[in-house]
């Protein structure tokens, strides 16, 4: 009877412990965490926040005892402080004691903590970040008991917009502050721009090539300031992205890649024997780039999970890999990609080319079509797709639509095998040759004549 | 410089006239259409007798300016008589006065017309098929003049539930009588009957298992009788299915098929060399049957007039095959599928499988979610997919992600592949493990089992 323990109890580690169960219904299942809330959806917290959730339990993907109804034993409030491989002995401390647990098998779903820019007064009352539920109940705090009438988000990205809707709701003056050129930089410009564009429309301010230098309080309230900018808040986010938690893992020996992540393999295996780890602490295998890369997403976060469960009771599944995909609602826009944008195409050696298209959701004629914006990279040399992005009204099936993408790049299409998919064609969800589809005409379209372009300057020379 | 004549103006034959132009901008193009209404989407028409489009024009796919823009011809009101494929002749009437057109190449784009089921009575006034614009004016015109109160729909199929639609949306008080046990029959009966709930919802009475024996008019309504039911009506509607309409190809000595409609290779040939057929006249390749058969689908039309245009001018252009994926909306809900169900998988030779699964369209917690219904049918020997159905609210998304197993489908994946895409996830839009990757768990799931069980009983035999 292995016993399997498991650090962390957010989408990897519970994701890992309920499989290791299902796979093999001996196996004792110990998930250490830190807080009292496992499996939470870190990507809710903006919906509580905003009121659209009124109750914070229900963010969790499973509750407590729908976890524990599967077998699994949860030791929260402990927080693992050391690993001994030799021994396989965790070391935690719960309720101020120490303790020793023994393993047979370890998982590390440490998860990933903010990244703390150098911002001077990051530590002052009403500077926050957002990542755990108790930076989500200080927020909420905040708001109910500061009643803010303002405030500044640094960071133009994922938790960063979300953030900026929530506040609106919730009544608040938002200014973004984004070190970018635009907004939502895993877009292209001309998509973040749209982004843009519908956060201005609801009254969000949005600032462009900035980099804030400091929050100060001055008269009881905040003021954020950069290179010639300066505003006044009375609330301050902080959401500049995620960095993997290791020194667990570290302290263990257990080795990390590039960007500091743990470097797995396949089977999300550690460097070192019986040791795995899973979600947004470890590395990701690129399904396009066939490579690891860092790409903490909670989709990829539960995968990862699942697959370290099961082979940590013995299996031998292998994590198929990430596309990247990510879809993000921005007041009435989704904002979605998959796969490959321009750079990094070039960067991975491909001869890229992106087409933008616009087509309607549904037939124009029906009652409420919307358009959307569709951005294609695909390889000119083999017509390989390599990515879409997509921007749209948040009930134009955009999320689904960039899955119809992300399916074909799990496949290897070509760009011009996506017009020969059989999709579904009803007035009131699609048209005959899907919004999809059409990108992908133009692409190859576009490619033809870029071809036809370079053969003619080769002939003139 | 070939001349390209097409015969049919609806989606197959507009498809293959601008293919043929796309592709060679010296061919010349023309098309032979009985009616003044090229391009339209008749699959619009419920929505203009609904109400929700009230102007009939918007249902065009392109306007006759739009084509014309494109270099085609269009002989509208130019009916096609015979063809003689010696001579290379097509005899049409045009305002009642013969006339002969040659061609060098020929696409067959005659379409379909409406199953005319052994009902007596049928040419009664308010007696409607509907497939054509003609029809739907006539339709237009009665619920216009003679207010009806009261119809009855025979047939259950896409146009009829679509049609008790519109005509609830029109105030009519609706009964829909179907041969089959439920509605719906593409999908299987327990999807069927959620339909079948949700016409009742909205007031229609379903009737299945019954086959309609005659129409009559009696004391100036019409009364639509069949063993034990019998029904008043102010308007009849008949929607019991298509056949090919292929008169002129047989004049010209063009091969059928089993069901009748034209036979054609991968190209879109007939037979005949310099014969073409493509669209609801002609045969489907399917794609997972690995053969002919006749599924008349507007999306397909669309895709095989392309095939057969660009093959017209010289193209050797193959078309993919059909996965018969449908979707339509009735009432609140969205009903899709794709690929073979069981029946049709058993048929095919395939040991199939059905697992019926239900799954939020979105995180539950997210203000809005609806629950999904899916039913994934795969091959139990080599775990691949075969088949999925789905129904759900109009709003969950149903359409994109029947397509994300329409590509699945296309690609020959495995159901067990499902759960290794990396799909979008946001909580408004999803779950980290999407509807689709849920129902392929619970496939793969309850496939374990029954092996399982399998073994059980060859080790007790």
């Amino acid at each position: 009877m292995p016993h399997v323990m498991i650090i962390g109890g957010s989408d990897a580690g519970i994701s890992a412990a309920i499989r290791a169960r299902e796979v093999d219904g001996a196996a004792e299942v110990s998930v250490v965490l830190a807080d009292d809330f496992p499996n939470y959806s870190i990507c809710g917290l903006p919906f509580f926040l905003s009121g659209e959730v009124p109750d914070w339990h229900r963010l969790a993907h499973r509750t407590r005892a729908d976890i524990e109804r599967e077998g699994v034993r949860l030791l929260t409030g402990h927080t693992a402080q050391a690993v001994d491989p030799a021994r396989k002995v965790v070391t935690v401390k719960a309720k101020g004691e120490p303790l020793e647990l023994t393993y047979d098998r370890l998982i590390l779903a440490t998860g990933a903590s903010p990244v703390r820019p150098r911002i001077g007064g990051l530590d002052l009352p009403g500077v926050y970040p957002l990542r755990f539920m108790a930076d989500s109940f200080a927020v909420q705090r905040h708001l109910d008991e500061r009643a803010p009438r303002a405030a500044v988000i640094v960071g133009g990205g994922y938790i960063g917009l979300g953030m900026a809707d929530a506040l609106t709701q919730r009544g608040l003056a938002v200014t973004v502050v984004e070190h970018g050129p635009s907004v939502m930089k895993t877009v292209d410009v001309s998509l973040g721009d749209a982004v843009r564009a519908e956060l201005e429309r609801h009254g969000v301010e949005t600032v462009g090539g900035v980099a804030v230098k400091s929050v100060t309080e001055e008269g009881g309230r905040l003021v954020v300031r950069a290179e010639g900018f300066e505003r006044g808040a009375d609330l301050v986010l902080v959401a500049v992205g995620a960095r993997p938690v290791t020194d667990l893992a570290l302290s263990a020996g257990v080795e990390t890649g590039p960007r500091g992540a743990i470097h797995v393999n396949r089977h999300m295996e550690t460097n070192m024997a019986g040791i795995y780890a899973a979600g947004d602490c470890a590395e990701t295998w690129h399904r396009l780039l066939g490579e690891y890369t860092y790409l903490p997403l909670g989709s990829t976060a539960h995968k990862q999970g699942r697959v370290a469960g099961e082979n940590a009771v013995g299996g031998q599944r292998e994590f198929a890999g990430s596309l990247g995909t990510q879809v993000v609602k921005v007041f009435d826009l989704a904002v979605a990609r998959t796969g490959l944008n321009d750079a990094e195409a070039r960067g991975a050696g491909f001869d890229p080319l992106t087409v933008e298209t616009t087509a309607w959701h549904h037939k124009a004629y029906y009652p409420g079509a919307h358009e959307l914006r569709l951005r294609v990279t695909g390889d000119r040399a083999s017509g390989r797709l390599l990515g879409a992005q997509m921007v749209g009204h948040k009930d134009a099936e955009v999320a689904k639509r960039i899955d119809i993408f992300a399916a074909a790049l799990s496949c290897g299409l070509a760009v011009g095998d996506l017009e020969d998919l059989d999709l579904s064609y009803a007035p009131p969800f699609g048209s005959p040759w899907d919004a999809v589809q059409v990108s992908g005409q133009a692409w190859t379209k576009a490619a033809f004549q870029g071809r036809v372009a370079h053969e003619d300057r080769e002939e003139t020379q």
